[in-house]
């Protein structure tokens, strides 16, 4: 059937089409089938909504669908039933633990960025791969796949560098000292960041406190062909679309499945153009990776996977049992590696954990003899170089260079936490820091987060401080503050504890 | 926060939950989160659509959820975010291949019948069966809890029997025979069916024919406790509820997990207190279960669930290669059966299938004699007691009782396809003819379908008449020609190949 386009003002989630009643019927729709609306260009698939809201001869789309197509209002579209999608039939396969052709990855993979495919199929080939994985031609069919079927950057300088780290520890800033370092040293390093998911803040939540994070790959290719590096959200771009559309049943299910993993973090670098990629491993309790003969494993398939995509990959597993630095939450976070820029200096965790990726880039970029490459990035860092860059990319990306730490606003709701007694820090908990970050409204709420005052090791005496909760509302504080007492998120070990050798 | 509920004249095959952009800003909510509603005795789940299509202070919700609690229009409600539900731990352990544990698996059901589990949780779930399989205590755990968290029937007579027919055949209307032979013998058997999925005709769709088939559990109590049998929809029903709901995950990735199957199969049987019952597992090529080895597996699979319950079952291997009888579809299936139990006779494909299977259950309730039950069926139908029994089931389901076969409504518009070469009839291809009798416009159109006048091992001349297809409109019966050219639903051997061997 032929009809006009209404949007509707509404986002459900999905993509969802609204047929009048007697239309459904006669078309032989019912509610939450799959449909395609064929324009001259483009065709876009749908679920039924049966409804009365719009009449015969209209079609009413939700704004999801907007984000795919730029409908117009009053557009004539063709609308017609879709039938079951052919990739179904690969992910069955899957299911049966069979291995999957590259093309029928790729159809998998299309059908996912088409979204002929929903839910219920997506979440069963998530589900699939969780149970069955993926061997090493699979992940690489379906990184190329994933990059393939998004845009894809082509900056005219060489070589190209990335850092990732694949998270999970709280505070993680390091990125932002590791850009200007290896850009300040005459390397290529567009960088791309997620938001926060389930952590307290995303790389791009911190640097979007000083800075522009929203841009074009064209606004992208004009920053970093000038300056050698930028620091951009990559969810305001259209990079490996179909790991945004799984991320959602991943989530739900709360499994990642490693094949998937690897695909996710890869396309966006291949589809950025990078050709030599660090990969950050952050190790401990309380972390994504929890022992080094994991974070091994996982490194020997980052390796591979480069080889097979054309890249040049090394990992590195770092130490992930506490938070980076002192700062969790996004202000507090962009004060401190603002802070380390400025000075050259700051918490050694933070240091020295920026210092040896950007070392480690240095080494791959040929810019710094093997061995020495810490070296020379704890040079740029302490010689103001690294700060000079850090300058531009927040000039470049609409932000204000001369903004100083003590400039950037936090909340102004606090509370500190001391400690009971006396002793020796033994572990700070990373997903009590996060859970309380989170409780005080990070990541949203740019101000709120956590000061700490301890790290692991560390001697307190009773009632000195351990950390500071920040919140831009009571609320928030007060919700943080219950979460944080039942939380425990510092633990001190005592002398009573230690006595017990002595008896 | 607390809203006032507004009915939204849709169905989006979902629950959806209409929250005004600013309210959803404010509690943090964004499109497709679950949410919950509680009113004073329930709580539903439901997904969010942001639109300023509601007015802060209300929310919006489809009519879908009308099915599961009947909200009125005004109603104040409670709106809360909904965490991640208990079960989805469960469905994980399923996918690393663990068995579950019986309040596990009762959880889950729990949490798909409230639609705490949406498509995302549901279909994983379906996946992890279908790949990890489930064990009989699982089974049986699933099927009970999948029967409790419905609606469930106590009849006041004794013993309680059931008949079910995996399917898969096209033309099966044994059971509108079977029913009425073995009330007929004093017996009490309280039938539900279901519509067609994927065939041409469910038994639902052949009884509306002449009767209602949408009642209450009351209505259905009284009815059997009056004459001992009913053929109703299932559908119309509360039973097994999480069955309706897993089945919409199950077709769009077109998988019948076994253990699922099972449970779906027997919930019903169960919640109906169905004390014997006999599986009718039709085998042959094209139908669910092609050879006779997997029959039996599925068979003792039925009697060891049937024993965990506390039913007596049997399950009888049937031929099902081709067709049953002679027609396809509701109106044309109507008129065969009603013919074959006013007369006594009738095709022997049809006779011999319902009399067999009548006489085993005639056996299992203690009426027949061992070995002589097929006898009695055969009695009872040619005596012409079971179409007296079938004449008080239509006036109880609210039909004419008097209806004659050639009174029954069938398609005018009609093509004949006739016999391209002389020879023996090798094959009905079941699938093909599924497909023609539903180009035709079956289901939905009662009087679409086609007659076979032939039958496999038959011998036809040049010319003769294979099949008759019925349709209702003109366009439909092009469509129905189109198939039945491409699908070649009836070979024959002819000379030409014989003469092969002659060379």
């Amino acid at each position: 059937m032929k009809a006009k386009v209404r949007i509707l003002d509404m986002y459900s989630g999905r993509y969802s089409v609204f047929i009048n009643e007697k239309e459904a019927k006669k078309a032989k729709l019912h509610p939450d089938d799959l449909v395609k609306l064929e324009t001259g260009k483009k065709t876009v698939y749908g679920s039924v909504t049966i409804s009365n809201l719009v009449k015969e001869g209209e079609i009413g789309i939700s704004k999801d669908v907007l984000q795919l197509h730029n409908f117009s209002e009053g557009e004539v579209v063709t609308v017609l039933p879709s039938g079951a999608p052919e990739s179904v039939r690969y992910i069955k396969k899957k299911m049966n633990g069979e291995k999957l052709r590259k093309v029928e990855i790729e159809t998998i993979v299309k059908d996912i960025v088409d979204r002929k495919l929903r839910d219920i199929e997506i979440s069963s080939f998530v589900t699939a791969l969780e149970i069955n994985g993926l061997d090493m031609d699979e992940i690489a069919a379906l990184t190329i796949a994933m990059a393939e079927t998004g845009d894809m950057l082509d900056i005219d300088r060489k070589p190209i560098m990335d850092v990732h780290s694949i998270g999970g520890v709280p505070g993680n800033k390091t990125n932002i000292l590791v850009v200007p370092i290896v850009a300040a040293a005459g390397l290529t390093i567009p960088k791309t960041s997620s938001r926060a998911i389930t952590s307290a803040a995303g790389t791009a939540d911190v640097v979007e406190v000083f800075a522009e994070v929203s841009f074009s790959l064209d606004e992208i290719k004009r920053i970093v062909e000038k300056i050698g590096a930028c620091m951009v959200w990559g969810g305001a771009l259209n990079l490996a679309p179909a790991d945004d559309i799984t991320i959602k049943a991943e989530r739900a299910l709360s499994i990642d499945p490693v094949g998937l993993m690897l695909a996710s973090i890869m396309s966006k670098k291949y589809a950025m153009g990078s050709q030599y990629v660090l990969i950050d491993i952050p190790t401990g309790k309380g972390v994504k990776v929890e022992t080094v003969d994991e974070a091994r494993a996982l490194a020997r398939d980052f390796i591979e996977l480069g080889k097979r995509l054309g890249q040049y990959v090394e990992v590195a597993i770092t130490y992930g049992g506490q938070p980076i630095g002192h700062t969790v939450g996004p202000a507090l976070e962009a004060r401190e590696a603002l802070q380390a820029l400025m000075s050259g200096t700051g918490p050694g965790s933070l240091i020295e954990k920026a210092t040896g990726l950007a070392g480690i880039l240095l080494e791959m970029g040929g810019v710094a003899p093997s061995g020495m490459g810490k070296k020379m990035a704890r040079e740029i860092l302490e010689s103001g170089k690294a700060y000079q860059k850090m300058r531009e990319i927040i000039e470049e990306q609409g932000g204000n260079p001369d903004i100083k730490p003590e400039e950037i606003p936090i909340g102004d709701k606090t509370y500190t936490f001391t400690a009971p007694t006396s002793g020796y820090i033994t572990a700070i908990d990373n997903k009590a820091i996060t859970g309380i970050a989170r409780a005080a409204g990070a990541p949203e709420d740019k101000g709120a987060g956590i000061e700490l005052y301890v790290k692991v090791g560390e001697k307190v005496k009773e009632g000195d401080p351990l950390f500071t909760i920040y919140a831009e509302s009571e609320a928030r504080l007060d919700q943080a503050i219950v979460f944080a007492r039942r939380a425990e998120p510092i633990r001190i070990e005592g002398m009573v504890l230690q006595r017990i050798g002595n008896i």
